[in-house]
């Protein structure tokens, strides 16, 4: 099934369906009435708001202060913004994969930066998800592959909801360093974290081999597609030469609208709610899995992120099951194969779950009729 | 002279200076009162304004009218929204020349398409800009050369500020459509024509081999970034789908603003506005310059577009020239160098003025300066 025929399904109108398919941030959890407030401040004066823009030092300030939230020091040289994060990853994948050095992903990983590989021509080595990571590319490059980059999600990972044990990510930084590839960190989620102590970004372990990408669409508004990259020293220039080859620079009104945000206004405390409000639809779900799945059925326990991972017994395809899902039983997902690649591309039998978009009450009604569908179709 | 050195250089804050070195357009023509008035309906009901949207198909309606305008017939389908015209350039790029299929650019061509060439392997070909492009092309093709795409700008040539005649527009066309390349249309200036009935654009002869890009930046806003390129429709799944990869989509409220902006707003008639006041300003400069360059020196006579190109004397180094012009004698430009690639790279002699954000008093003070500038170093 391909992405567009899934998002077409599973977004049509349907005033009935609990949709588990959408990857978005809750729209109600955004800081409306604040961003209305820097809004009118930011056009109020339109004065540079309608010209071009270099990147506003303000807001590169912000964000140097964000990454301290997530344990990293940088300097606002070393942040380049971005149109959203896809646009950081397309970045580094220009940047690091030049002249045929290729790429290593996972073979179940996001769809965004598959795209982002598949438009250039990387060539690509997959690494299991199942065991250890960094075993998997010590082997790689053991094998005597020399990758330009690796791309992880250290946190929240869409679609597996799985986040990185520390020992993985100082094996992996290790590695980079050692063999002189570059891990582009995707960290979107990386201030959704729901349990403990927040885990640092791995950029925070590693500055000459870590591409950090970060964004503003989790935790604000995805809409504005605003986002920023932390640069290894060595690849700033490059990195805004590639910039403004793709985009000569983030929309000015976005870039305004962020720095006047975040002037004064206390992010941390929006971030706890958000963490609070995702925690709690997290935990619904897991219980209601629990409940609802085949006694065994393999799934991800989320403690980062928006989404869970579930793999179907063998031979179940969540491609043809989704169809009856929504149109039937009035609950979607998204298949799991969009996010497939190496040796398990063919498999059907996995599909995401995502709480972000939907209440605890939708969330028990949608779980409720994905275990009566399974139960019908004899899936146990 | 590299770019950041020149900007630096150009844009340092001197209440005197008269800059003909900023290419932007004039933001004293941008329409604010009806930006304002849209920008207020949009943000009013913020409903969905802070979240991810797909295109917003009123606004890709308005733009199948506005390519009437350019005498060009295509369907909402075949519009891809951009991040502004340097994104669209980009995409053409990343979507023509992949595998190893070289680009053909003009030997002096706007520096956001060497950018995007060189972010790339794009193998580059270059044609001198002094007579018949289309004889030049010619000439590539009969040798072997098989190109993937050739970079165009028909209206406004940054910096060279000439149009593409006629007869040259329909060889090349043919020459296209022969040999299966393709051009890119760089159409940003289009709508800033000036004398007698504008020419269509390029597209209008040929759909299949014409990738057009256009942008709202130089007729309503660059702050917004928003464009837009009509692809052939061979190219539309593959261009949304490196579209997805580069930026996802553009940002919702510069979508929601411009599309507001254009429900019954008389956009024909701002560009009428925009085409008086520019073509007032490309009248004085190109009467100062007959008067103040030595007499013989080659400039261009652009009747679309923001530029002059002045070629001083073989020796001259505009780069040097530039530091005495900004520090002794207030007025500044842009070195011709930054546009050169190929054969010509080594000229120093070549300098870009813009007219766009000057008054014509400025315009006759700064020619004035330059004109002495000139006779003290003794260049004639």
């Amino acid at each position: 099934m391909d992405q567009t025929s899934v998002f077409d399904f599973v977004l049509r109108k349907n005033a009935d369906l609990v949709s588990f398919a959408l990857g978005l941030p809750n729209p109600d959890l955004f800081p409306v009435a604040e961003l209305t407030a820097a809004v009118d401040a930011v056009f109020k004066s339109p004065g540079d708001v309608y010209q071009y823009a270099n990147p506003l030092e303000e807001l590169r300030e912000h964000i140097v202060r964000l990454m301290a939230m997530r344990g990293v020091t940088c300097a606002p040289e070393q942040i380049v913004l971005t149109n959203g994060a896809q646009h950081g990853i397309d970045m580094a994948v220009r940047l690091l994969c030049g002249s045929g050095r290729p790429i290593v992903l996972e073979e179940i990983t996001y769809t965004g930066a598959l795209s982002a590989v598949l438009a250039g021509d990387t060539p690509v080595h997959t690494v299991g998800t199942s065991g250890s990571l960094a075993r998997a590319v010590a082997g790689l490059v053991g094998a005597g592959v020399r990758p330009g980059a690796m791309y992880v999600m250290p946190e929240g990972h869409n679609p597996l909801g799985v986040s990185l044990p520390g020992p993985e990510r100082r094996a992996l930084a290790e590695l980079a360093r050692e063999h002189a590839f570059t891990l582009i960190e995707d960290d979107a989620y990386g201030f959704l974290q729901y349990d403990d102590e927040p885990r640092p970004a791995l950029r925070s372990l590693e500055d000459r081999w870590v591409f950090y990408v970060g964004s503003f669409s989790k935790v604000i508004s995805p809409g504005l597609r605003v986002g920023w990259i932390v640069v290894p020293d060595a690849l700033v220039d490059q990195a805004l030469v590639v910039k403004e080859a793709s985009t000569l620079e983030v929309a000015t009104p976005g870039q305004h609208i962020v720095a006047r945000l975040l002037d004064g206004w206390d992010l941390a405390a929006h971030i706890g709610v958000l963490r609070r409000e995702y925690a709690l639809r997290r935990d619904v779900m897991r219980r209601c899995l629990e409940e609802v799945l085949p006694a065994g059925t393999p799934f991800s326990r989320p403690d980062s992120g928006m989404f869970f991972w579930v793999e179907l017994p063998e031979g179940v395809d969540t491609g043809e099951l989704l169809k009856v899902a929504a149109s039937e039983y009035g609950v979607s997902f998204v298949p799991g194969d969009l996010y497939l690649s190496g040796p398990v591309q063919a498999k059907r039998n996995y599909l995401r779950l995502s709480f972000s978009c939907v209440s605890p009450a939708e969330i028990e009604a949608g779980t409720e009729r994905l275990g009566r569908l399974l139960r019908d179709r004899g899936i146990a």
